[in-house]
């Protein structure tokens, strides 16, 4: 008989990094959030009718619109018999052919280079020459399945390869993106948290990079900081000086520097402005200029959202030629990223220009697309701070609040019984209670004590007017059962 | 000033398992490939005019032309505008609306589950169920960005996470799929080789896989069993009882079983006849039918041929659920495959049928497709075991030959010389003298003594024919020369 202490992989044998690996934004409580969406479809009466999906920046799930540039490049690319078709402006054909003549057989279904392909790179590197006022060489721009990939990629370098106190520290923000967390535990590295300072618009202090790096020293070999700018799930944009400081520790320190930068055609506080940590490395000079940067740009995110096709890159400076041609070898073996998902970052980097057929269009969508984001960044900065029990810093730039909420002891108390913590014992019960799925602080991680969730701004206007309705009934209900 | 010794990453201190990595498939012949063809883009006069890419099984890029069904129905999933359209068939339509409804927000550009779209995996678990005749399991159904993605995804699981004798052991063939190889070192994890009988069609024998464990034993942990069937490179298709007996041994030795069947369309030989694991493990019926086991396909091979959109799925039976939980964990951090390639795979799994309106055109496409593998297949066995100093068994599968050269000892001693293994020196001189871009034997290892190459039979058929006679030529130029 095949009896279950018969299997390969049991609980005890499964790889153990496989084991402490956490991703809150698809955690229990996106998975209780689909249950809850089955029996609504079953016909199951719940207290509402609708689950809102507030726990993932997956822009075009709740409702807006693809760019149709970019949509109609791809077709093209896909299906190039509509090449002939009048229904499609001649700078979109003009992409569409551009992309396929750099495609092996004039096919998007061959492989491009495990880099991406050429004309991809080439425009990369211009944007981020037009961005940053310095030059950037599309030799050090590897295309990668969605930005994930490329950080992996880069993480994966880093590694020491032994375990104990010779481990890779890699530096991360409290609270992080839990991809760094995910795949720090993947690699079996050591996290190195360093914490953000609510008080003061989560602004990342030098004295706590200092504390940071000195406790864990005992215990790793720091290898690398990670940024996020703009914040995720913080909404913070750093300023300028700022960056200066942390592009200084990292050179004392001598870590490689990681910036995902995913966000930054999304920015929306007056005053507030995106610098990259490439464009301010390279205006300190030497020594900052010649030091190892990775930075990561998405097509997921920004005002296209296109999340589904898996596109990004990373721009990786100062490697030094023999690490670079290891760095290429080991991305080969995964083929290449999917060259549709290139084709949509071309179209970011390179879009319709002033005079092209497309360009009246193609501004008008994304204007408005980032025009609703600010205006939704407003909305629920204003709203969470006019409830009792809640406080949230401006949401600035990015896709999300991270609002801190004050519990009542006899709240802590309940989840302590129920066997959470009290933020994921508070996100269960909004969710319950009104359908609304936001992911616990705990999966960002947190300071000591506090307590947070993670929402999008990502609803529709009049949808996030209702579920934001709905959240301060359910928040005043909550502290008022458990005063 | 900064100077190279600041390096973060240098050759002493970068991931050390990224240094021993391999992946001969885009290898330094490869390349050296890329240069000439820039060489002879840049107007310079070689020995030829054109590079032939026969390192790589990149459909497309030799030629071979989109199945007009599938690029309909991802063009449609794009640009739902199109759905208007008179020039779109009905079947196509319908198709793209399934997918396109089972979106989030009905747009490809919204994340799927890490999982995949739930139609596509019902699809796929239907394809399979019909396939083999046993049923099979929508939930047990992963897409994965290629098959690769889903290869990593399961050998992460199997991983022991400590160094030395507590290694996780992988068994893999020789020749093997260079990204067995690579993806072992990368998570310095241990290879087994066990060695197919080159001698009796590339087949696979027991007595070979006992003699393998046992010597690897001491060194690692068995854990799993990795079979490419059809084979690459070999080109060879395993018999059913040749799949019980290594399902047999799997069970004895407690090793999780990893059929890589990507080849399941590719099979040319009368008489060969396709098996899947799943299908041998559930005849053989208790206690076999409870064996984990993970099966890998791709929208890469087959007839269609879609490398680039990377799309792939496993199928993994009898995981105990709380393992298949933390796998399920596991992939979420990398949000979803491209939604697109999934989209490819809905139309490989559920193709057109008799009746539909693009029934007839899909299977006339697909048919020429196989039609000329077959018979390139043939030419390939043929004009290889015509030469002096070659011999190659034959193609029964797959998309790949892996010839065994005979080298003259004047040759091996030059290649000694050039700081090459025999198989490099004799790829690069063919290489360079005839533009023909094959990858050496040891990029898959071979028996100790042996040389071989693999090279595609992708070229179309024409060409086929040119690039063989100028291979001939070389062939017994490089003999004569070495005598």
């Amino acid at each position: 008989m095949g009896s279950i202490k018969d299997n390969v992989l049991t609980l005890e044998t499964l790889n153990p990094n496989v084991i402490e690996l956490e991703y809150a934004v698809r955690g229990p409580i996106v998975i209780r959030a689909t249950e809850l969406e089955r029996k609504i479809a079953a016909g199951e009466t719940l207290p509402f009718k609708k689950v809102v999906k507030a726990n993932i920046g997956d822009c075009h799930a709740t409702g807006q619109q693809p760019i149709t540039f970019i949509r109609q490049v791809l077709a093209l690319c896909t299906y190039p018999s509509l090449m002939d078709s009048a229904a499609f402006p001649s700078d979109v054909k003009a992409k569409a052919k551009r992309i396929l003549d750099n495609c092996k057989g004039q096919s998007v279904g061959s492989y491009s280079d495990s880099c991406g392909l050429s004309v991809v790179r080439e425009d990369v590197a211009a944007y981020i020459s037009a961005r940053d006022g310095f030059p950037s060489d599309p030799n050090n721009i590897i295309l990668s399945t969605g930005a994930s990939d490329g950080i992996k990629s880069i993480l994966l370098l880093l590694l020491t390869g032994k375990g104990g106190s010779d481990r890779a520290g890699i530096m991360i923000p409290i609270p992080q993106y839990p991809l760094y967390s995910a795949v720090i535990s993947e690699f079996g590295a050591y996290p190195i948290p360093y914490y953000l300072d609510e008080s003061d618009s989560w602004s990342l202090k030098l004295s706590e990079l200092e504390r940071a790096i000195g406790e864990a020293r005992p215990h790793c070999k720091p290898r690398a900081i990670v940024v996020i700018n703009p914040g995720n799930p913080t909404g913070s944009v750093l300023k300028k000086e700022n960056i200066q400081e942390i592009i200084r520790f990292a050179r004392k320190e001598k870590l490689f520097l990681l910036a995902d930068e995913v966000y930054q055609h999304n920015v929306y506080a007056e005053g507030a402005q995106f610098f990259s940590f490439k464009q301010v490395l390279m205006e300190m000079g030497e020594p900052y200029d010649t030091m190892e940067l990775a930075s990561f740009m998405s097509a997921s995110k920004g005002y296209m959202g296109e999340c589904g096709f898996r596109g990004g890159y990373a721009e990786v400076i100062n490697l030094l030629p023999e690490v670079r041609a290891h760095y290429y070898k080991s991305i080969s073996a995964k083929l290449c990223p999917p060259v549709i998902g290139q084709a949509v970052i071309d179209c970011v980097v390179n879009p319709p220009v002033p005079g092209d057929p497309s360009f009246e269009l193609f501004q008008k969508e994304k204007d408005f697309v980032l025009a609703q984001l600010k205006e939704k960044a407003t909305l629920v900065t204003k709203l969470f701070n006019s409830i009792e029990g809640i406080s949230c810093n401006e949401v600035i730039g990015a896709m999300y609040a991270f609002p801190r909420i004050y519990l009542p002891e006899k709240a802590i108390q309940a989840a302590k019984v129920a066997g959470q913590s009290p933020d994921s014992f508070y996100c269960f019960a909004l969710l319950e209670e009104t359908g609304i799925c936001t992911v616990p602080g705990s999966g960002f991680r947190q300071a000591p004590g506090s307590f947070h969730f993670r929402t999008t701004i990502l609803p529709q206007v009049e949808e996030l007017t209702q579920v934001l309705t709905k959240f301060k009934e359910f928040h005043l209900n909550f502290l008022a059962k458990y005063k």
